[in-house]
């Protein structure tokens, strides 16, 4: 029996959450601020941060966007990162990826304090989700999926799974999701 | 077909290579040194600890055990590791888990250095697993079962593998390891 998930609903009840939520923050004085950082101006980056600014401003969210030129240095980018850290009024941070190739990643992803890491590149996190623990910075794909299976009350303890994809971003993540759920989950080496 | 691959020729051939590369890094004065740190004295650590320093003894490797009160507190054990994560003479640590419940686990596994982090406590080296880098620090469990199949020249690429495990310290990691190598692996989530 094939059931065909739609996104639409599901997206409509988290922005509503969210909603809520920002609002409720608000109300204590706290302005949830989102800071877009990107090198150079990718088209295809620039549409990407189009659509998020358009979706936080709906959500009632605050955004920066710092366009840095393609040229910077791994420690104009490190410099930054701690001025993104230490600034209270920036609740989360998005680094555009892929970076240019002179751009030592590692450093950046260790740099950026995991509290603000909305994309979960630094270590920390991903150990995190490595462990079952969902409670902070999670990659944001496999939750969404996660997400709809929960909001069409999709049973999963004990179903047997399959993921095709073994990515960093997609599939070992929800693999960790669904065990933490009792799922087998059956990889496909994609 | 069943084939039970036996544990000790491969046993022998790891520690006749570890061997050679103690006496390579001697040829250099570099001795190699672990560091087991124990709280208490249970009687299962102390069995366990023996096999460590026997094996420890037999490949050339030195060992110094650190005894701890079972009452010592998370910041006794702050201070120790940053004692051995700055002694040169020390190349790796081990703490034995698992740790009486008054001791934050957490700050102690994201204070032991990486590279002396034999038992792949910390985050940072979790996170590398979990990325399918296996170059560093990796739980050894997992690693001792891969070395089985290469060692019986297994071919894994495009093979269907069952883990029947999905825990930390080897499920989840040894899932990694078979995915790096294109397996599908099959989580069991026992």
């Amino acid at each position: 029996m094939t059931e065909i998930l739609k996104g639409k609903p599901v997206a409509d009840a988290i922005k509503a959450d969210i909603v809520e939520r920002v609002n409720k923050l608000k109300d204590r004085e706290v302005n949830p601020k989102l800071c877009v950082v990107r090198l150079g101006a990718n088209p295809n980056d620039i549409s990407y941060e189009k659509g998020i600014l358009k979706n936080a401003d709906k959500l009632g969210i605050l955004t920066e966007v710092i366009e840095m030129e393609e040229s910077s240095t791994t420690e104009d980018l490190l410099d930054l990162f701690d001025k993104l850290n230490a600034n209270k009024e920036i609740s989360g941070i998005l680094l555009f990826r892929p970076l240019p190739r002179h751009i030592d990643e590692n450093l950046i992803r260790n740099k950026i304090d995991p509290s603000k890491d909305v994309d979960c590149m630094n270590p920390y996190n991903l150990a995190k989700v490595f462990e079952g623990d969902f409670s902070s910075m999670v990659p944001a794909t496999p939750m969404a999926a996660m997400k709809m299976l929960e909001h069409y009350g999709v049973e999963l303890e004990g179903k047997n799974v399959l993921v095709i994809n073994r990515s960093l971003v997609f599939g070992k993540p929800i693999a960790m999701m669904l065990l933490r759920k009792k799922c087998n989950s059956d990889y496909c080496s994609l």
